[in-house]
């Protein structure tokens, strides 16, 4: 579209906020900011006095169709979990679900600010028509596991279909959809599995999308099995040469985590799922300190259960403070960039992630004008500390707003309620 | 008012949920819950198809009027905090700010559900009247702390403060206000101060509201000072003989928890804000397997930033699993009577905390009717882990509705909004 924002807060690169100023988008792309009004003519003017533009929020590990499974078997010991509650349903999901499951999960997160989100589950393909006719991003995967502890990667069809996938859908719908390849975890597959799709990722120049060191007993059975740790153990297998994206990583060692930086990979924090899983707490600050470029997400609604990236950096925010016992840790400044330019880095996306011209027209506006966000001393702080979710009143994806006070403009919310209804009563009758 | 509640979803005081379920109010109580439509007409019928019906939150332990200090000083060590950036604008704070901070703040928690809460902050007897004027209940206490460390408490113009407010609004405005007695905290008290009003609450009845063991340092430096533990050294000071509502309670002893236990006192979590300081984790789930019953609250806007109680259960429910590594800990049972049943006892409030015939009508409806909580599965697990405040839709205190969708029946949001903007040009100029 062509609209030009006025009166508008907008968040800068610099993490500075510009007050009173002008936004405007034409097309797909950000083409003027500035505190002072721009000569050119766009079609329409909004006036955002009040509402503060933020870049569009990366939600950069999660599994989208699990909204099916929201709240599934709470507060049981994480095995328990799995093996009873959680495997069994997901062995019965269709590629239907994973459509019904995806739309649901993409009106939670437009609702609250996402517009991009990295995605590992089951039938992607299905996924990447629901985001690409919904207007999203998405960077999706098919989690790939070895059937067997000897399956060789020649009899896997979870590799066949991460080829597919890559083949028929990366770069499409306008570049919005991509698809990275995964190694769900060190603990569900074998050397050559894991060997085959880090040649893959050579090969097509993908994004290798993995479960590294979420739990404490995973990263020290690793040790057991192979005398070294997840992240050691992938990038012997050749999967971490180019970009990759480890999600968790609570566990990682120092040795790992000087890996990941020369490498250049990415590591994705999941506060609410570690914390209500009891996984612990990942060594986030430190990471920062050296240099690494952590992304945020929210996991899957089994273990959140919530999309809300506002929530996930609120928890991020407060929950390192309270376990080392200093307040200092864990700034604003770093919260916002984990949720945007580093999951935009995290997607290998450069033209997102960040308010500027040129860069994709990727925003949410947060309605400033409520109880729970006066007085404002500090716009940064109120966005970690005191901004909710539901504070979100417009996003925008590609210079196409998808979400507007309440009102979905591509999808339809009571047909998505339909079909879950219908997955749900199959589901679990 | 007179009002007929059908279809709802009900939350019983046992914790089960009654589907499609009749709730009636007449004037300020409930008289008629159950699953068949009763006899008797209301004046008024609403359907509330898709809305879950809970009692009325109560913020146990708050600082009403820090709204007009939300953020300020945000990622500060906490004696940097206080002493450079919290306290000189507290120094400014008049009686005027009382009501105009107090007022913001009922904005919000009405807003999220909560309809009683507990404050400990200055010139008390203006929250007192805004809190009555509102239609609100509130427990509401004047920070007492010791000018000097031998200052005698005949010499204490807080003591007298005190006295006058119990005197003239306990019980006030319909029994919605009461008032309590606060010895502010063990390190800003001494033993003259601290034994006066012990002696007072057993005089007159009162609750004590105090800051316990909130910091290390501080649990520390009272077995250094006095040989004993802050709680300890208030039951010789003769403050716990009655009830008591001890705040955040993060490295009480294991004796303290059992003096605790044996006194039927209310310990108050404080997640967010213990969180948020980096002051540490309560041993809350130990304390309620002991029986003792611990309230919720946000403490104030300073350090938490929000006073929303429903993000204050999803941080309890979530954090000590985190820190605890057992992720069948902080049930949603818990959770939700700390924020309910807990909370009033904390406030000495026999009819309120629940929703049973005779209780007052102080209840908080949720619009489940949102793609962040469908499907469910599990109402406490949802109201817990995917509920936020703003999911809120009508709260109603004592049979009155004081917030219904976006809407304020008593409170004159533009009219608090130019206040606080006053206040703030005032205090920070």
């Amino acid at each position: 579209m062509s609209v030009l924002f006025k009166n508008a807060s907008i968040l800068m690169p610099d993490m500075s906020v510009l007050e009173s100023a002008y936004l405007g988008v034409e097309g797909d792309k950000i083409d003027y900011i500035g505190e002072s009004e721009p000569e050119k003519k766009y079609a329409e003017t909004r006036d955002y006095k009040d509402k503060l533009l933020i870049p569009g929020l990366v939600n950069a590990h999660t599994h989208a169709a699990m909204t099916l499974l929201r709240g599934v078997g709470s507060d049981l010991k994480l095995q328990d979990w799995l093996f009873n509650k959680i495997f069994p349903i997901e062995d019965k999901l269709t590629a239907e679900d994973m459509r019904v499951g995806g739309s649901l999960a993409m009106l939670e997160m437009l609702r609250t600010g996402t517009t991009s989100f990295s995605d590992m589950y089951f039938f992607p393909h299905m996924l990447c028509e629901a985001v690409g006719e919904a207007g999203m991003k998405a960077n999706i995967s098919r989690a790939v596991v070895a059937a067997s502890p000897d399956e060789r990667w020649e009899d896997s069809f979870r590799i066949r279909e991460s080829v597919e996938l890559f083949d028929g859908y990366h770069n499409s719908y306008d570049g919005r959809i991509k698809v990275d390849l995964c190694v769900h975890a060190e603990y569900t597959n074998n050397d050559s599995i894991a060997r085959r799709l880090g040649e893959l990722c050579d090969e097509k120049g993908a994004i290798m999308h993995v479960h590294v060191s979420e739990t404490r007993s995973e990263h020290d059975e690793c040790i057991t099995r192979h005398g070294c740790t997840p992240t050691q153990w992938l990038d012997k297998m050749g999967c971490l040469n180019g970009k990759a994206l480890l999600a968790h990583g609570i566990w990682l060692s120092d040795e790992d985590m000087e890996l990941i930086r020369a490498k250049k990979l990415s590591v994705v924090h999941n506060p609410t799922s570690n914390m209500k899983l009891g996984s612990g707490f990942a060594p986030v600050q430190k990471m920062l300190d050296m240099g690494i470029r952590v992304g945020l997400g929210t996991d899957g609604t089994a273990s959140n259960n919530n999309l809300d990236m506002l929530e996930e950096m609120h928890l991020a925010a407060v929950i390192h403070n309270g376990y080392t016992g200093d307040p200092t840790i864990m700034k604003p400044v770093d919260i916002i960039r984990m949720a945007t330019a580093n999951g935009s880095y995290a997607q290998g996306r450069g033209d997102t992630g960040a308010l500027a011209v040129g860069m994709k027209a990727d925003i949410a506006a947060i309605d400033l004008d409520k109880p729970h966000l006066i007085p404002n001393f500090d716009t940064l702080a109120l966005l970690c500390y005191s901004v909710q979710g539901s504070d979100v009143c417009m996003t925008m994806v590609d210079g196409k707003i998808l979400y507007e006070n309440g009102e979905y403009k591509t999808l339809d919310k009571e047909k998505i309620y339909f079909d879950v209804r219908k997955s749900v009563e199959r589901l679990y009758r």
